[in-house]
């Protein structure tokens, strides 16, 4: 068998500020054939996710930094073609996180062979994987909601917050949820929320704040933070007495070219007894046959809509990773080769 | 017998910005003999605290806001003159929060007897009252601390650094504390505090953020916030994975006449999973028990150092509370009468 040609991208410079197509950087690799104990996957789904600017930056964190030349590196969801190992077989349904590259030959270690006819294969980069167990495990454990309490989660139309305000309705709260458009908002309705704010209408906390107190006049219990600026500000402002943020994310900085300031009302955590708790899913991995337990469970009684936005094609992917940052995905963003 | 004349001190204008001595009014009360169920009681010490300049403003909080025009409640130690309640006999000595007066009468319900020859009674307004309190919960429930970890602390030589430093030492832990000038930093030595910092050193969190990753290189474990602003920006850049940080008090900001931008890095509180947790004492009243008991064993053996700054007479209370925005104290403010 000869080699398999597979499109590629790489990471072509580090970007300062918002990236661009200049930091990507097309190239054909090659996936050969796979010798004892390694497998080749025909990859079908590809993942972009806002974790990956972090990564794009050279500095210390819990993962290392992307290498200038090489691949990125994400969640992908592939078929196996070949196999040197005795675990995996022709058409068995893998993941990896190998990222942004139509094919590859890799050690049988590093793949995950997925469950076929339980969830649809994509749904293992986004409910049924990394975003849904964000959502899950920051909600329920990070922000130790209690059924019937009001939950705000910001960037609710995207691929975490979409299901935590889906969890937050199966746990019977009030939810509060913005996006950056009123066709998002139009979504989050129709997906259960109570109150879907289109944050672009506020230039800063003020308006955001009066907001969030006129749909939730008893307080915030839970606010599931993925975005940080005005919308941490009116959320501290509107939180309840021991009230809970999980947060996640920070997209609204991670373009900044230099540190954005943080909320001016941090002081309220001390009258409010407010616990704010900064968490990363992979730490909570020891825990995921409960959370996809509860997960296959709720999709199967149709409790949870997955809603995608697909790009088709290789070609794609910077574009769709680009796109999580001018807000253009409602729910999960992927690209299908 | 006939009504006791009593000096006291009353809120005549809400401050805003740094308070002066325009914002109290002296006045002459007076405590009149006790009814039945009611005590006559002669101040000996007043506590002025930071938390009092919180309650100088007219807004929504824990507790209600002064009056203007009404005396300034704090906490005091007195003795007990005439009594017509069963369980107050002259002589005793007691705890009220009735502030700043010479005497008062009033119902035996909000008065606490205190014991005699276990402590100094002015200690149950410090080491062994609210700031000893404030220290020992805010570090070992809400810091949730580990023996032989790396604990930071914020104005370490006030009334509760200085504790905090010192059950810190207790528990093993390296300890690295900031104050405001060379002779505290000095003091701060004398306790046992392995880093002492003059933060005056510095202009912005980046040198003081140098000096903290300098004196613990492996991260700090547990900050105990008393002053934000730049303290708090530095902590979170030299706080090391899983780091908690208690947030007391925020003294920094007490008088800004606008909302202060908070720290520019919170966003490492995600690679760090660093949780911020503001508390209050009162809360926490239904474990005073464990805390005395500890407190006053660590005190017989010699293993807390209490320092405390007194000016004498009534007159000089609103000075004693203004000196807590210079950092005139060490230890902690009291005034003796």
């Amino acid at each position: 068998m000869a080699d398999l040609a597979s499109i590629e991208y790489r990471l072509a410079a580090r970007p300062v500020g918002m990236p661009n197509d200049s930091h990507f950087a097309r190239a054909i690799g090659s996936a050969p054939e796979p010798g004892p104990g390694k497998v080749r996957v025909r990859n079908l789904w590809l993942s972009v996710d806002p974790y990956m600017r972090g990564r794009m930056v050279d500095r210390e964190s819990y993962v290392p930094p992307f290498e200038v030349g090489a691949v990125l590196e994400g969640g992908a969801v592939g078929e196996v073609v070949d196999s040197g190992d005795e675990n995996f077989a022709p058409g068995d349904l893998v993941m990896s996180i190998l990222g942004w590259r139509e094919a590859f030959t890799a050690s049988a270690k590093v793949l995950q062979k997925l469950p076929k006819g339980m969830v649809p294969p994509q749904a293992f980069l986004g409910v049924a994987g990394m975003p849904g167990m964000t959502a899950y495990f920051g909600l329920l454990k990070i922000g130790a909601l209690r059924n019937g309490e009001t939950v705000f989660v910001s960037a609710g139309a995207g691929a975490v917050g979409s299901i935590v305000a889906q969890i937050a309705k199966i746990k019977e709260c009030k939810v509060i949820a913005t996006a950056g458009s009123d066709d998002k908002c139009d979504f989050l309705r129709s997906i259960g929320v109570d109150h879907a704010i289109n944050y672009k209408a506020f230039s800063d906390s003020r308006g955001l704040e009066k907001a969030l107190r006129a749909a939730a006049p008893g307080g915030i219990d839970v606010y599931f933070e993925n975005v940080g600026g005005m919308h941490l500000e009116a959320a501290i402002g509107a939180m309840r007495p021991f009230g809970r943020i999980a947060v996640c994310g920070m997209i609204a900085g991670y373009n900044a070219t230099s540190a954005e300031p943080g909320p001016n009302n941090l002081v309220m955590m001390i009258p409010k007894r407010l616990r704010i708790e900064g968490f990363i899913v992979t730490d909570h991995m020891a825990e995921a046959p409960a959370f996809l337990a509860d997960m296959t469970q709720w999709i199967g009684a149709g409790k949870i809509t997955v809603k995608e936005t697909v790009l088709d094609g290789i070609d794609q992917t910077p574009a769709a990773f680009l796109s999580l940052f001018s807000g253009d995905n409602t729910g999960k963003m992927l690209v299908r080769l």
